[in-house]
């Protein structure tokens, strides 16, 4: 079969500017086909996702880990921004579903040729490239690298500027879920920075439609964005007040370099304020668990009593990172069926 | 078995100036042991390539892109010079062949320990690699790791200074043979920059040893070689008069960094003379295709209208470079033979 | 089956300070669990390594350089001191036992988001690595890493300060015991800085260990550590003196960065003394053989004659240092059983 010459014109733009459709993410099944977001995925899709991982969790426990689902395809590592951990639980992912795996610091490599960024997706898909695993730090990245990618390509977002972490979100669901069970009644409270958080802006949207009973964000004004209300949060400005009763606890990283501008005091009064300690944690239900994206600023965002003491899941969310990432991976591809996670 | 003592005396030179021989790539069978260069290979060993590459060309189709010809081989990148595009095409070409791929930044490593090449290509060597892909900015530097390399070493040219290119040009006749199905009667015309394109120099010994009717060149004088007449090409420096019912247009990539220089004018200039738009492309026969090695600076060394159009076949090159690197690859391993490919 | 939850209070030391254990690098029942020092290592488990080596030197002459044992394990090479050879031969070792293989630049990654060492280590511990392969500029740290590492991972060392390299130590017993049959009644001279050589610790304990006859040491005042009478070797300051009769002449190499201090005269100087040359070389047995842990400085730790002459087995240490390493790895692991290398 002899690749089509392609026939559009296409023209190189310079500003990443595409709407997110909330369609682009779905075939004509309604079966994922890139997982660029939360938004736009309803909670059966999410469910299937969180079904999917925990039929891959076993995985990880062999002695051959080991699974043929992605065999002989390319998973194509785009990362326009350096995240060692995150392409490494991408990289582990993709090879325990035995797919090769290609790292590409795209950045450095094409803007020394003065390569547009269509041009290099033009020709990975040339090349047969199967997956493209995006991270930029311009918010709608993904969306565009999908919108303009070949139908035989899926791409998953690996973070995109200030807009969505969605495998991030997912593996904190997949981690709140075996510990709660259910999201119904659930209180959950995201304490930090809100306004730069990809992170915690996929996490309320899939709390909210996995059906969390109640969502809140705890920061504070300079870190919380202007249209805070409308995410179906509520919001506190006091750490003690904002984790009374609540069942999980998920502690944001903070970004040091915004550390001592107008948005924020020194990292000691940070920590003051919004620092998680023994003692403020038992103002939370007494079997809330403490989570965080990682890596984690010790004497920060939190104590190390409570990042290594016995409420912390942070290192099982590591391990649920890869059967996650599996999940979504191997669903895009449509290499695994809505049933096979349940048998 | 044991490895045996090395007893020849040898001494790392620090010019590279060893002679091209002909037989060097050629077992005593008139099999490929090393590839190269054109130069020294008759056509119909270039035909066995070209059969054997489309025989490959199935595979990055395939579901499972694999086949176990180079299965527990170690095919060894030795980058001096970064190209990142070219590496990736080897390694995902090595990959489909189900080797494992090492890819080195020799000169950085090397230099930092004061270690000569030739105690580097000895180390590798004695680590039971099986093949390097060598890309260098000196002319000569593939043929003189392939002369002193161990006998059980297959040497393959990924490109050497302004000397040679096989690879590239070899998936360019594949390109042209799939849409003309035959080189005689071919008029092909290059366009660019042929005095420092290593590209340029393989594509013309390899469309004269296959038989193409006339073979173009078209530059200012100041982008031609003193010895341009010797290489069998017919010389032109007016584009339109050039590409006059031609039916393959190559156009080479322009080196940014010449630009401004003696020996050209301005980007804008250049484009204004040499630059390929759909209205002189009228010039060329009416199913001429248009090719370019990549990446190609839009508006420099053509319009994106042409680049995109209908003629375009520049990303069919790129997934042909896989396939035609794998025959290489495999061929110089002696893991396929020749009657294989016409089955 | 769920991770679980760490409830250990760790705190995050600065510095590496962990005493050596004899018994950490063994289980319960005596079998190897890390690798990290010769020390602390019997005879009958040197000789294991050893024996389990030798059954594998066949595999990197197959035509298929694999064996399946550590098929589906994740091996991570953990790099705070660049050494693209050695990382190479751990690769190319792991990868001919079918692991899969993570290379990170740790200390780059984490220090670049202030994350600490432990908080690494709990990380790819999470996501279910199997083996991290450790060099380090700081002594102890394998030490300190196999210390604090969680009970599923091995540590080996590939090299940490001045301490220890106990792979490099083993392929050169590999190697003299290939050309020498045993160890009892040999003299083996090493030459060189071995005030400064972690190598060179490494090979007194195991030729010690192993019951050579003799070890002798060589080397200027100023190159010799204050207590290497303790050592078990015999001193001598002048080269001729100190090969006499030696069976096995071991030169380290010069690290270039301590010349020119109140320690070393020049190149030139120390070749003059302390250089091997064919001349010298007669001093020693007449079937001596020559060893350096490689990359050679030419013309300063010896002559290119004696580095490509017919007593010289350096790059043969090159190639069992692939099978040594492959030895140690796969014990480690516990997937070789003491018998399978006598078989």
């Amino acid at each position: 079969m002899r690749p089509e010459t392609k026939t559009e014109n296409r023209k190189a733009p310079t500003v990443i500017d595409s709407p997110p459709s909330e369609n682009l993410q779905l075939d004509n099944n309604g079966r994922l086909r890139h997982f660029l977001s939360i938004d736009g995925l309803n909670r059966e899709l999410l469910t299937e996702i969180l079904d999917t991982a925990e039929s891959f969790t076993g995985v990880s426990e062999r002695t051959v880990k080991k699974v043929p689902l992605l065999r002989g395809k390319v998973i194509t590592n785009l990362f326009f921004e350096t995240s060692t951990r995150t392409r490494t639980t991408f990289e582990l992912a993709a090879k325990r579903l035995s797919a090769d795996v290609l790292s590409l610091n795209i950045s450095a490599s094409s803007t020394s040729k003065g390569e547009t960024l269509l041009d290099t997706l033009r020709n990975l898909e040339a090349m047969h490239c199967d997956m493209f695993v995006v991270r930029h730090n311009d918010s709608g990245a993904a969306n565009f690298i999908a919108t303009h990618t070949a139908p035989h390509i899926s791409v998953v977002n690996a973070g995109d500027g200030r807009h969505s972490h969605p495998t991030q979100a997912m593996l904190d669901m997949f981690t709140i879920r075996r510990h709660k069970q259910k999201f119904s009644g659930l209180k959950v409270a995201i304490v930090g920075d809100i306004l730069h958080s990809r992170v915690a802006r996929s996490q309320i949207l899939a709390l909210n439609t996995l059906g969390a009973e109640e969502v809140r964000v705890i920061a504070p004004k300079t870190l919380l964005p202007a249209d805070v209300a409308s995410l179906g949060v509520k919001v506190f400005y006091d750490l003690e007040q904002g984790i009374q009763d609540a069942d999980v606890v998920i502690m944001l990283r903070l970004q040091r370099e915004r550390m001592g501008s107008a948005m924020l005091p020194s990292e000691h009064e940070y920590f003051q304020l919004y620092g998680l300690t023994d003692e403020r944690l038992e103002a939370a239900h007494p079997d809330a668990i403490v989570m965080h994206p990682g890596p984690i600023n010790r004497g920060v965002e939190m104590d190390s009593q409570v990042a290594d003491g016995p409420r912390s899941v942070i290192l099982q969310q590591v391990s649920f990172g890869i059967a996650v990432r599996m999940a979504v991976m191997s669903m895009a591809m449509g290499t695994v069926t809505p049933g096979a996670a349940k048998r």
